[in-house]
This record gives structure tokens, sequence and C-alpha cells, in this order.
């Protein structure tokens, strides 16, 4: 059996690439006209088809699912099943709840849909981890600095001294006994990143905010990487590129790969 | 326009409940042999049908609906228009991402299936909930100190002397403009309870962990509604009670009201 954090080194070895994919495709996000699930469907199948062979794994957020109902969730099921083998499944739902609930999760996530790790809130400890992590081979990101404007409100509080954030890595750390736990930090904030990485040196980190958000590619990809794997999450940056053609989306991530190799080399 | 805890306040007072229905319906937990989606959907409708006129509100956690994938988001859809009107909808989704993300989620629990509130993690910072809370009339209870056994390895965390949950429950305070935020507060952590009543006189709590997790329902009830309103969530104990006929989860649902209203009126 290989630990899930293991499967995403080989996945990263294999393709030298350390492109995380988001599939986040929303009608208020075309510059035109497009604003019919068939087309939100047509587009997303254009991504995985440009850019299989380019990403470590692909990260589609549920808002963008559920947002249609019964028929997204057909949708996403859809989706998982034309992504070829190779890239992970990693399902941004940043669930967390008490342990009985969060096994009614799991059966979604993993069982139902079949993705292979899952993003989770910390916010309610342990036993809404738990149940995602006992079989080595599927993972859990847990949400440590994340990207957005308002992290900071909660997760820069201060205990004894240090921020929240950095107690949360550590409890996360304490959760790693399968190998398959990693955290989810911003590019948005890389003092908070390179605090993160040096305390815990052997958690995978997701590291979304590049793109769109403004975060720094190549000091994210130099301090996630440092100690243990940073996979740099591109969404809107990929999913809208150019005339957002296939081959648009695919000069867009192919630059973003090589980019990383190129600061990989250095 | 009247507010979501106006809202709440109303449905109160109009039939002397504080009882919220939660309906977490799963075949794990049938003592016999219902395993069936539409087992599932037959209960859940007696549920409804035996308890309508005695709650306050009903509280469906996504989780017991999303392990069928996209047949359990059209049984939730379903279940929604069968709801008579009266009790107000609250979705338990503890949904908490950045703000662009979170207006999808909008899209999907306000919007798709038509909730009056939702149930949200602080984690992410304000503009993970702001989307929520700008229609006044749509509610979010904001997750502070939850009824599970791991709660505590964040939220009891120590900030200047203070815990987690306490920064969060006055950071909540500071969203209520438009008197639509409500916190979640354990009833199985009675100190914890006191200490956020006593810091947060006007929000409403949401109270689960009564029932099957342990709580005491008479002094949830007596420190929860001593200044603002306390609803108390019962899932399991008012979903599986006795034979699991109509008659017997009536009966439970009434006991509880009788109960609340005696406490109450004491």
């Amino acid at each position: 059996m290989i630990s899930f954090n293991q499967r995403l080194q080989n996945r990263i070895n294999h393709i030298q690439s350390w492109l995380c994919v988001g599939i986040d495709v929303a009608p208020e996000r075309f510059p035109t006209s497009e604003s019919s699930l068939d087309e939100m469907k047509d587009h997303a199948e254009k991504i995985v088809n440009a850019t299989a062979d380019l990403t470590v794994a692909y990260k589609p957020n549920f808002a963008f699912f559920e947002r249609w109902g019964s028929a997204g969730f057909d949708w996403l099921k859809e989706l998982v099943k034309l992504i070829p083998d190779g890239p992970l499944l990693i399902a941004d739902a940043k669930r967390g709840d008490i342990g009985s609930t969060a096994e009614q999760y799991v059966k979604s996530i993993f069982d139902y849909f079949g993705f292979d790790a899952v993003t989770l809130s910390p916010y309610m400890g342990s036993d809404s981890i738990q149940p995602f992590i006992n079989n080595p081979e599927k993972g859990a990101f847990i949400l440590t600095r994340t990207s957005n404007p308002s992290a900071k409100d909660i997760q820069n509080m201060a205990i004894d001294s240090e921020p929240l954030f950095m107690k949360v890595s550590q409890w996360a750390t304490t959760l790693n006994l399968n190998e398959n736990v990693g955290l989810v930090v911003g590019a948005t904030a890389l003092d908070e990143l390179k605090m993160i990485r040096d305390a815990t040196p052997n958690l995978p980190f997701l590291i979304p905010g590049i793109g769109a958000q403004g975060g720094d590619l190549e000091t994210s990809m130099k301090v996630g990487n440092q100690k243990g794997i940073g996979l740099i999450n591109v969404s809107r940056g990929i999913n809208f590129a150019g005339d957002l053609s296939e081959k648009s989306i695919r000069l867009a991530a192919k630059s973003y790969v090589e980019k990383m190799q190129t600061i990989m080399e250095s």
C-alpha cells in the first residue's frame, strides 16, 4: 500500500510538475455569454484535455458544482470519470463536522465520487479529521493559513505568542501517522508560509493564491518545496487563460510548469 | 423586511417551542434492515409529518444527503419542498471558503435549495461569512464551541488568556449588522456555554448535543435563553425515537417541547 503523500511525491517525480489545477468554472467568470450548465461542462472537459499530462492533481471546488444542485453533483461525478489515470483528485470541499457526520462525508467524497484527498477545516478538532485519514491511501489537506484577505481574522490570533496557524500546523503533524496529512497554506502570505514550512518539514503543502489572488510563484515554490512537497494550485489563471481555447489553457499550464521546473533547477 | 433573528424569535413566540429538529437519517442508524434511499426518504417524511407544528426549525445535515451523491441532493430538495410553511430551514452545511467561492455556496444553499440559514466555520474569517449575511432575511450560525469530544483541540486554545471560542464569539458579534448572525454552541460544554452567553447577549444560539451526545437539556435551555434565543437541536433522539413510528417520533418531540416549556416557566 502506498500512502497518499507518497502517491503525491511519485506523481511529482514522474512528470516533474508541481502544478495542481483547480477546476472552478462558473458563468460569472466568462467574459462572454456562456451561462448554461452544458457550457460549463464543455469548458471543464476542455481544461482536463488540455492539462492532464501536465498536472499533479485536479482540485475541483465543490461550491461550483453544488450551485447547480443535483445536476452539479452529476457533473462532478462525470468530470471525475473523464479524468484519465495519472493526476490525483483533490476534493476542495473544506468540510469539518463531528465524527459520525464526517463518516458520512467520507462516503460522499471518497466512496461515491472517488476522490483521493480532501481539504478540511481544523476548527472542530481531530474527530472531524480522523475518518478521512484512516485509509493511508487517501489524504487530507488541513486549512492552516489560507490565501484570502480575511484569513488573518482568526488564523493569525496569537496563542502563547505564536499565531493560531502555527498551532494548527503542529497539531496537524500529530495526525500524520499514516503519511496522508497535508496543509493548505496560501501563496499570498509568504512570511507565514516560511514559518509553517520551517515548523513542519514533512507535510505536503497545497498552496493556493497564485494568479488571480496575487501570490508570488517563485517564492512559494522555493519555500514550499524546501523541505517537503509544495504543490502550487492555479485555478482561474488556467481555467480562463487567453481566449479560453484548449490551446490557450494548455499554453498557460505549460508555462506554469516550465517556470516551476526552472525555479526548482535554480 | 424581517431579519432572520427576528423571524426566529417570531416562530418561537408563536408556537412556544425552542426545538430544532435535526434531520440526519442514514442506514447505519436503523436498528433493523432499512438501507435504501427510498426508505430514508420515507423516514424523513415521517419526521416532518410528526413534528412540523412542534419545531421552530429543521436542520438537515448535508453530509447525510451528499453520501448518496446527486440522488441525495434531489432528496434534500424534495424534503425542503414537503416541509410546510412555519418551521425555518437551517442548512447544517458547515461551509467556509474564500469570498468568491462563498458566493457560489450562497447560490446552492439559499437560491437552489431555499434554506433560510446556514451553519458556517469561522476559520477563514469575515469574507467567508459575508456573502451569506448580506440579505438580512437569511441567517448564519457560526461554529463557536461545538459539541464533539475533540472540539477543545483548537477551540479552547488560549488567546490573551481567553479561549479561542470567546474570541470567535466576539468577532461574530461584529458581523451581526443585519441581525442575522447566530452561534453554534454545544450543550456538552456548559461552562463554555455560560461564558459565551454572558459575552454575547444578543446573538441567537443553536445548541446541539442534546440526546445521543449527552448534553444537559435543563441547563442548556436556561443558560441559552437567559439573554437571547437558545434553540435546542435534537437529531437522533427524535429521528430514531421508540419504534421509529410517526407516533413515537411525535411523542419524543412533544416531550422535548413540554420539558422546554416547563423549564422556561420556572
